[in-house]
């Protein structure tokens, strides 16, 4: 059975040292949030996925969900339990406005939250993470009484959301779909169409399912200005917010997927289904953009989560498993043989997973409280530096973390021989359970051509120089501090070669667009490992801090320190191949013609 | 339903003009592989696998396999008669001597025909692809009798051969294994004992299973060097060759694992089965080393078959899916969007993995050449040199194909979006039948090991020095061809960075080992880069000369150019950033204390 431990301690440690929130709270909702409070609810929102989500991810792979003759969804054994004591608990209002029920805390909690129940057990984790993206985009686009009707409800998680977009044959390019929405002339409309790939779109915990349809009105323009968006729920409210009759909509089948088995991946068919317009007609896409990027943000962190929950498993297997001696003689000489952490290629795997571990929780705790300064600050400029951050940084985000953390959940699965290939470690699961992140919300291909095609550019390049700034900054200020040498040189060199990376996009991209769409990937991924590296000199540096008070973290502080040594030294080279990658051009990328494929 | 098509012509380039194999004509069996005997016999293998074995593939992932309460097991519908169809055209005996029933034909061909089979059908393929293995540590070390009674059936398929190494507690170290035989007076002996992970340990497609089986003789030495190496048939064989009473052996459980499905990995009980010893005692494992190696070259094999089949599936796709425009304006104006193989990102990935299937099918050829050499040829220095270079290539062939073929099998799925990770495209069963390749015959850290630790050093390094000036040679003979010069170049970079890490090792691990396991397996990919750019060189080198031929060939020797360009332009930089990893050395990696992990 595998194990799972949430990294509260880890969390404090950014919280704290590197991003001491304490300095936002001057924010709403900051000012609850403090260093004892945020202890407290992340240890109990720990204990919530150790206890009741983590013991039911495997049971819930091997279940699955059913479809029923009659269009219901069940899911696994022990999921709606698990669900119910989630939402008990307040968990899917964490960060909500407390107008709806919420508890108004940084948003940031949400997003360290969002990594435990993802760890614990993903495919849980997808329905309320699918509802609080749907509850923020009614909270931006919907209008005061469509708010109060559906809000409340989702925030206590009586009620689920969904996102519907992809039909069979679009989906990144959902210009061309055709699911329409014909006036009722009460204001109402009536859709019509099939989506596909709509996670939790039917399943059997809560009353009621709260659809977000993007629909093109009759008559619209084509292409991606004649769509609009809809909610449309499984249920119809009544006025007094009861439920009444049975909308339009039902579930045509399930998908037989890789994985995050335990969520009901569903074909929706709209047959006249009554819709109400959310935001403005023919400016869906706006809104749904909204939703986009908290769930893009929220795949990152399913990335994180996986290669978190697997390295858990691969370092108690490794300490565990006898086979072998250590190179330098045995350590264990009255065991008949050593555990396999002595050997250096089992310390390399484990530590290039820890090292990305640690390095993108920061990147998504620094992420994240750029969100809730965009979101909550008074002050204009901050809040557009901010939100410059966080436009930048999605893509890298989904991504880079996705990227590296099914890589990492595969490494992790190979540290257990024969015995991770069998699905009863557990280890297979989360290998398969990680590959959706890399697809979902845009796959990766895209995410890399959203950073190098629109938000490079952006602003006249504003964020992207914001953020060298602060890089180069950093590495200036603290040039001569002997404890972070280590640190301070490589992350130059790798800034230096994302720098000349994106002037390189300006010389050549301009004129001839291919020459960034064949380096997109390269350089998303190129980026990443910068923001990473930035992230580990940050906590080095907080690192050092924080050993000097003596307060008996010493021990933890070292391994910080080790662990980021190991990244310098075996991830950060990586820009130097990324770089000459980029520069070679698109020319043979684009020569082959496509029959010779 | 996914497609395959088995690649005969460029086989056959690589047969006839890059490693010429009538060159060897002087070697037994080879007079016989005319250029046209080998296309007829390699189009006839290429319509078993994809009218006989390909169809079968996706139906036998989502079957099964099926242990019944009596410990039979029974294999998906049509495995049976798709084996005997493979049995049935001698393609069991293709490279095995003509006096037990084989065609005596270069085993080059062979390995051919394993991609093929094993891109067609994966876990099929591995119940003849086991029995090929056993029939040669049979071949080598089994006595005369043995071999009379076991290896005509064999080879014409009637019985099928295992491998029985791992127990539960003991995998790579197999000094610890406990299976025990008991002298039972008439030479024979009594096998007792517990075996985990046996392929085709139990089914139904032939009469009789020969179990080759490692066990302990009562009273050897502890370790490696008191293990034995047993034929254990499940059903004893009587004097006239006929089937005897059931053996004591059993399938106990079969595993659910992440792949192959199609394939019975059994555990499987020795409960005093009769045995009889294969080779010397207590020198069993080098009889199974010739077994292993073997073994190793076809899953590296394999790891090239799942990212061949992989890839042409993800460039059908990509022909055929409307998405989008391309960065320079539409393609294709008079359909409703472009089809995805504009798009510089997807081509991009597309001609990662054709870059690397057409190098590693390259590697193989020249790999199973050497072997053929080194079994056949009469020149004793030419064996040497062939011997050295299998023995040197065997880790690298084993552990860089089935890393990188894994990683190409992502990729290929990536190409699909959503409709990748649904089980019906076929693409998931791509990646999880490929992720076992790198696992099992030594997972690839073992791999890496073998080549660092091992191979590097042996016989004063002769073999490595010998590819040295392999390579190094035909650098040099081709550094003023203006036609080459964007192949032999890079090339010339990559191997400066692998004799670089070479000499690293020679100076920093003598005195600590750790150093030389800490770079093991970035040094073994980088070994794969530069044998990899080796044989685009050769490769671009007969295209250039097979185009001026004008033979109608300029179109496919254009586009193996071009193919060869991005592998050089794209694939070679990441020799770089593992010399830069190699050279950081152990202590990062070894300074960390396991609890801190």
């Amino acid at each position: 059975m595998p194990v799972y431990k949430a990294p509260v301690d880890d969390v404090m440690f950014l919280l704290n040292d590197v991003f001491p929130i304490e300095r936002h709270n001057n924010l709403p909702g900051f000012a609850d949030a403090t260093p004892d409070v945020v202890e407290a609810v992340l240890s109990e929102g720990a204990k919530l996925c150790e206890e009741a989500f983590a013991p039911l991810n495997l049971s819930g792979d091997q279940e699955g969900c059913v479809r029923h003759p009659d269009g219901s969804v069940s899911t696994p054994k022990g999921f709606k339990e698990a669900y119910d004591a989630y939402t008990g608990g307040g968990w899917m209002g964490l960060s909500m406005p407390e107008e709806y029920g919420g508890q108004g805390l940084p948003s940031t909690l949400n997003t360290v939250m969002q990594e435990f129940v993802s760890s614990a057990n993903l495919a849980l984790a997808m329905y309320p993470g699918l509802t609080q993206g749907a509850i923020a985009a009614l909270l931006v686009h919907a209008p005061a009484d469509i708010k109060k009707t559906y809000v409340p409800k989702m925030v206590e998680g009586t009620w689920t959301g969904t996102m519907n977009l992809t039909e069979p044959h679009c989906g990144t390019d959902l210009g061309l779909l055709k699911t329409k929405a014909v006036p009722n002339g009460d204001g109402t409309y009536s859709i019509t169409g099939t989506k596909i790939f709509i996670s939790a779109g039917e399943h059997d915990m809560v009353e009621n399912i709260v659809h977000l349809v993007l629909a093109r009105i009759e008559g619209a323009p084509a292409g991606t200005k004649g769509i609009s968006l809809f909610v449309v729920p499984k249920f119809l409210v009544k006025g007094d917010g009861s439920l009444g009759e049975r909308n339009g909509v039902s579930c045509g089948s399930i998908e037989h997927k890789m994985g995050i088995h335990g969520n009901a991946t569903c074909v929706m068919n709209y047959d006249g289904a009554k819709g109400w317009l959310i935001g403005e007609a023919n400016r869906g896409l706006n809104a749904m953009f909204v939703m986009m990027n908290e769930a893009r943000m929220a795949v990152g962190v399913q990335g994180l989560s996986q290669s978190e929950v697997a390295y858990q498993n691969a370092v108690a297997y490794a300490k565990d498993r006898l086979q072998g001696r250590a190179l330098t003689g045995a350590k264990y000489p009255d065991k008949p043989a050593d555990p396999i952490i002595v050997h250096p290629d089992v310390r390399r795997t484990l530590l290039s997973i820890k090292a990305f571990n640690e390095g993108a929780r920061a990147l998504l705790v620094w992420t994240a409280l750029k969100s809730d300064i965009a979101h909550r600050s008074s002050d204009a400029a901050e809040r557009q530096s901010a939100d410059d951050h966080m436009g930048l940084l999605t893509p890298v985000v989904k991504g880079v973390l996705t990227d590296l953390g099914f890589d990492n959940a595969v490494k992790a699965q190979q540290m257990f021989g024969g015995h991770g290939y069998i699905e009863e470690s557990g280890m297979s699961q989360f290998v398969r359970d990680a590959r959706i992140a890399m697809i979902y919300e845009g796959a990766n291909g895209i995410q890399a051509m959203d950073l190098v095609g629109r938000k490079l550019a952006k602003d006249g390049g504003r964020a992207v120089m914001g953020f060298f700034n602060e890089v180069g900054a950093f590495c200036q200020e603290n040039a001569n501090d002997e404890s972070l040498k280590g640190f301070v040189a490589p992350l130059q060199k790798g800034l230096a070669d994302l720098q000349q990376a994106t002037m390189w996009f300006m010389n050549n991209a301009m004129a001839k667009p291919d020459n960034a769409g064949a380096g997109a990937t390269d350089y998303m991924h190129l980026f990443g490992i910068v923001a990473l590296g930035y992230m580990w000199a940050k906590m080095a540096k907080a690192a050092n801090v924080r050993k000097a008070q003596g307060d008996g973290a010493a021990d933890k502080m070292d391994a910080k320190l080790m662990t980021g040594r190991f990244f310098m030294e075996r991830l950060m080279p990586e820009t130097a191949t990324r770089l000459a990658c980029i520069t070679t051009g698109a020319d043979a990328t684009m020569a082959m013609p496509a029959e010779a494929f």
